[in-house]
């Protein structure tokens, strides 16, 4: 029993999938279809979007198109970023940092509208859905959300093209299009299905998209220079840009280098394992660089708070949970901690490695050679320590006289 | 005023600073010295070390050497492993695991010995003398700890080297000896001192002493194969070694492909910052494959509590907490994470990458194709998700509808 | 479209909601039903349970009815206690922690007797059809599982009474039944709907079954003595008894001195907030002795550790996770902490206040007045302390001479 | 060896121990001494301080006696309730949060009259001298330090005593002082020492000087309503008033019904446990009260993240880190979540017990009866439940399915 929908507005990025979608739902909802394709760096033009659009009878004042780039760098990837946040040690989110932006974009668009619902084209088995999903309903919850894998019986991809097929979409496979299920914005790139759903075996070389193999670049390493505000990338090698620029630039090196791949098993929300192939070139300088400025600017409680809460702060933005009060907690804290954050990370490129030669703040370093150094020093009484280390053991000195073992 | 010492148990490496302790223990204290050097695979002969303090007037039965290699992968590192732990999101810790082992050994002596006190040469300013100390504070109570750095005025390498003439010991210089502040054990080798007290500045490329700088490593890339047994490593191969013998290959293998090096600044216990370079070949190859293995056989709730309670553990080992309650309660829940941690990980290794290309468990994998492909299937079903979303999203639809915003 | 199932076992109380269960099964799936009725302290005879099963044509031997009260206290009722566990700072867990024993002993008796399913009477709103259902889920997934309540449309009083008539199921009420819905064990009762449906209002006077109202309580303290053995209780006022002998005589004495009351609001799994009220008279007993004895007992980093993760098992506990890999790891956790917890505490009771008055344990005691005292002593050098501050300040007075402010 | 200091602000109570250590300071340091005096609620004329320090030499400008009651309450006892902290399951840090004001103030007067050193009278074995400590040396480093317990040999009573008598310091004892250790402030007074070393010892019925016996209050029992803002105390009984204000109320209500004694261990942050007795009449009910308003008006996973951090939070105020950069990240979490939490609590005030009956929000309530009534409803679809449960025991159906066992 169909929801009564008059108005949707759907996540539409111009391929077939969606292409089907948003016929199916003119005509299993009977419904005004509003399409919403963004750049958020994913490197495919948007025009052809626009036209597929029209030609399946969406009105023009139907066909939204946003470059949504920069506030995508700004507010999700960079806020992101000052968190050092990784999933299960290894992914750096770049799919699960796009999606609270594109729920945001749907619902502004939906309000904006009056439309009723808004749609999408992720399957019932991803962590999509559930980014989509939570993200929309956060924002309004009285937009109705269809999911069309959950509802429809085209449930493979034979059933899928016969459909396409008798509605006259075309399903000409653009030349050179990949046979992997793919994600791409300015932060990564993905890679799911075929050969990867054996984690024993390895994806073929020609998966991967972006970043070269460490093996085919370039035998000289590069020094550059990144260069923090409050814990943000605000320069590169001396130069101020904007937050998508920046990102764009440095994954320009990472994938020049060769930095940035990555082959997982993942722990899915709804509750399976999954293996995913990642480039993030760019975010894996970035998160080096940005880890080496906070070694010399952040105090050691602040830092190791930081790194406590990051796995649940990581697992909510993997699990969608961007527009959450918890998130919003942690975010909080995290900002706290980054308004020193400030300053210079020398690094070297080479084949695959990004290495660290230098970190320096201006006015915000709490590196004291004085302190640390192995030569003589006024500041510091050795002596001190032996306080410092009765007193923490002390537990243990009144434990071990009462006999108890460790 | 110094203590009543009549017997003392010194942590002696043989070199020049433990030398001079040596016979300052003797001078200040009047006491008998036991010395005790230990194989913990820094790559050094011992019987050198023998000879030493026999010269210095230790008597034979004072001498203690022990190979406590095995000992110190079976039961210190691969605990730590297990845990996958890493301080500050980049130190293997491989210096502060050993300290407990050295701690546990001066103790275990000085009880056979029925020694009233032992003695390390770690400085005031340290981490390690905090290691060493509340280690053996927390196996043995009773026992006085004479750290003569922070007792004596030798504060400067011109004072020690007087001193040391004047007592007769030996002050030539070995040749090739490093000029750093090194410390280096099966597990690793670490940098501090001079140049890298600035921590702008990159370090001179022959500071490193194991790991081929990443340009000069092989331009074939290797493959290895790695297995696991109850999260611990069992075989590289195919080929069953010792725990000391697994992490020596390991080591052979990493610092052949330029695997390992790091250059930080990280936060010591007794407050200040310190910019540090360590090499961990082998650790950094295992600590890869032990997350590959336990991303298709943990689950994931499990996987992410050892990933939130990691940098405690992790802090616990680098501020010297090795025998304590709460190291042993977390123990207790990373151990009972690992029974089902079986299987084998396919690794290249190329020029400082380590690339996980493969991972499986005959007996324990998680991982079901049926459950995550992008086929067809009839083992999930796609309307469970509409659910799982919808209640998880509960608390925000009725905020939303409440007027709450977020 | 119904599953085909051919028989299933019900958790069956006796009581007209399940009595109606057990026909609607027996109707709709046309399948065999068999009876589980568990005496877990609710305080109700059993035979009844049996006599109305056999009424409603379920086989003699398909009637199981077990006696759980040792099991509950024993495996479940105290691990639990070991963390002290409480949930949003207020609630005991007493409904919680019956449930996977419920769930266990279900799948135990469908192992057994070949079923193919198993039924509950829990409403699709509330915890506790999560917390079957995990569990069930968790020790054999192949089972179905039949939630009526979420399956039928008998889904107001009405039309479960029409029901109920239809097919000569006996609704007359018990006398004194309380019309609040209600969950009893050896642990505590519980009390939801009616006028507890607004949070603002106070419940009436008559809702509460159990403990007398502290008002009516006797005007005399009464002091008693717990014993504790690995963090267990083991004996009250020197009378050791089983586990459900003790806590049922911890019952008895709080029910007399008004001790256990609480009114809360509380959030569920899925989703909304529910008002509660929850009598637990020896758990709220329990809880202050067992805080009292590791205050004692319990080095501080393991009571801070045990502390700092409680809040999340609590949870775990809520939301049906007892059989889980990260329950299991967190209670490694908290079991490796208790081995010294062993001693007496001495309370007093009054008017529903529980009074520490004293602590000791002959052989595990911490605390020494050596180290506390205010008068001179030996053991300890006030000059450490000097240290101690000097060092925990050290990156306090980097960042301050830095300039950095606070 | 003394450090040269030329002028000193001391924290003086103008009891007898701090005005022998401003003897001692002028004597020892031949430095100036002034004096501060706080009005924090202690309960005690300021007057007589000013007149002693007067007699002792201290220069009229050098007297500085301030009314801290609003700050104290507003800026340090209000945040912490914000965190509903509690340290070691028991004790509300009455103590421990007066501390950094203390701390705070004294470095303010210093820096307005150039001293270079500030005194407390704390002794070398507690947590008040590290509270003062770090506190001071966070706010500015260059600041010297005496603590004369620390330093001087007047190691006993008799001493102590003898010394008083030599210097012409008044050693009569007030009439009605109390033998015990004291430390008390408009949140509380403690009491340790004496009978209390022995932790299984009950203190005299006299040693409570605040609150009532549960035994001797009204037996009447009597209804309060609290209103809070932005998580904050601001109306008893419609009234508005102060912080300091609300807090003398509330003191008076928990003192009239005999609310808020406790009888603890606790464990010190220099490494011993110690008994301590403790009166928080307005706080325990407040901490309740906080509770309660924000079961309705908090989102629940921001409640649990709270929950998680508690313990930290506690711990650090505790220790001695107010003023701490990570004391301020948490503190930016928890502010985060409470500006939704405003409404009125009611509760019955009854011989010790502090009973919530009523909670209610205006605005902000998130409690919904139309979702969690056992009537009918139309906004909850109870078959989502079985989506929800099913892929949040996706992994153990995985698990089970491949034989392994819970």
């Amino acid at each position: 029993m169909k929801k009564d929908i008059k108005k949707v507005v759907l996540a539409y990025s111009g391929g077939l999938d969606t292409s089907i979608i948003l016929k199916w739902l003119q005509d299993e909802y009977k419904c005004e279809v509003i399409t919403f394709t963004a750049d958020i760096g994913q490197g495919e033009e948007l025009e052809p979007a626009r036209r597929k659009a029209l030609s399946l009878g969406v009105k023009e004042e139907n066909v939204f198109i946003q470059d949504l780039k920069d506030e995508f760098v700004k507010n999700y990837v960079f806020p992101m970023f000052r968190a050092n946040a990784i999933y299960e040690g290894e992914y750096l989110l770049g799919t699960s940092i796009a999606r609270p932006l594109i729920a945001k974009t749907l619902v502004e668009i939906a309000n904006k509208t009056s439309a009723d619902a808004i749609s999408h084209g992720a399957t019932g088995k991803g962590n999509d859905q559930v980014r989509f999903e939570l993200g929309a309903l956060a924002l309004n919850p009285n937009l109705a959300i269809i999911a069309p894998w959950r509802e429809w019986d085209l449930n493979s991809r034979e059933k899928l093209l016969a459909y396409a097929q008798k509605h006259g979409i075309d399903i000409a496979k653009k030349p050179g299009k990949s046979p992997y299920s793919m994600d791409a914005n300015l932060l990564h790139i993905s890679y799911e299905g075929l050969v990867l759903e054996d984690p024993a075996a390895k994806p073929e070389a020609d998966m991967w998209r972006w970043v070269k193999d460490p093996k085919e670049a370039p035998n000289e390493s590069e020094i550059i220079e990144l260069e923090f505000s409050k814990g943000d990338l605000c320069a590169i090698n001396g130069e101020k840009m904007s937050p998508a620029q920046l990102l764009a630039k440095l994954n320009d090196l990472g994938v020049k280098h060769g930095i940035g791949r990555l082959d997982i098993v993942e722990n899915r929300y709804v509750g399976m394992k999954s293996r995913g192939c990642y480039e993030t070139p760019g975010g894996t300088i970035l998160l080096k660089a940005h880890r080496a400025i906070e070694s010399i600017t952040l105090d050691r409680e602040a830092a190791h708070l930081k790194d406590e809460i990051m796995p649940k702060y990581a697992s909510l933005i993997y699990n969608g949970y961007w527009f959450s009060p918890e998130r919003l907690m942690l975010q909080a804290l995290i900002d706290e901690s980054q308004k020193y954050v400030n300053g210079k990370v020398k690094l070297e490129l080479y084949k695959g490695n990004v290495m660290v030669i230098g970190r320096e703040s201006a006015n915000d370093s709490l590196f004291s050679e004085a302190y640390c150094t192995f030569e003589e020093d006024s500041v510091y009484d050795q002596k001190d320590a032996a306080g410092f280390i009765r007193l923490n053991a002390l537990r243990f000195i009144i434990a071990g006289k009462n006999g108890r073992k460790f």
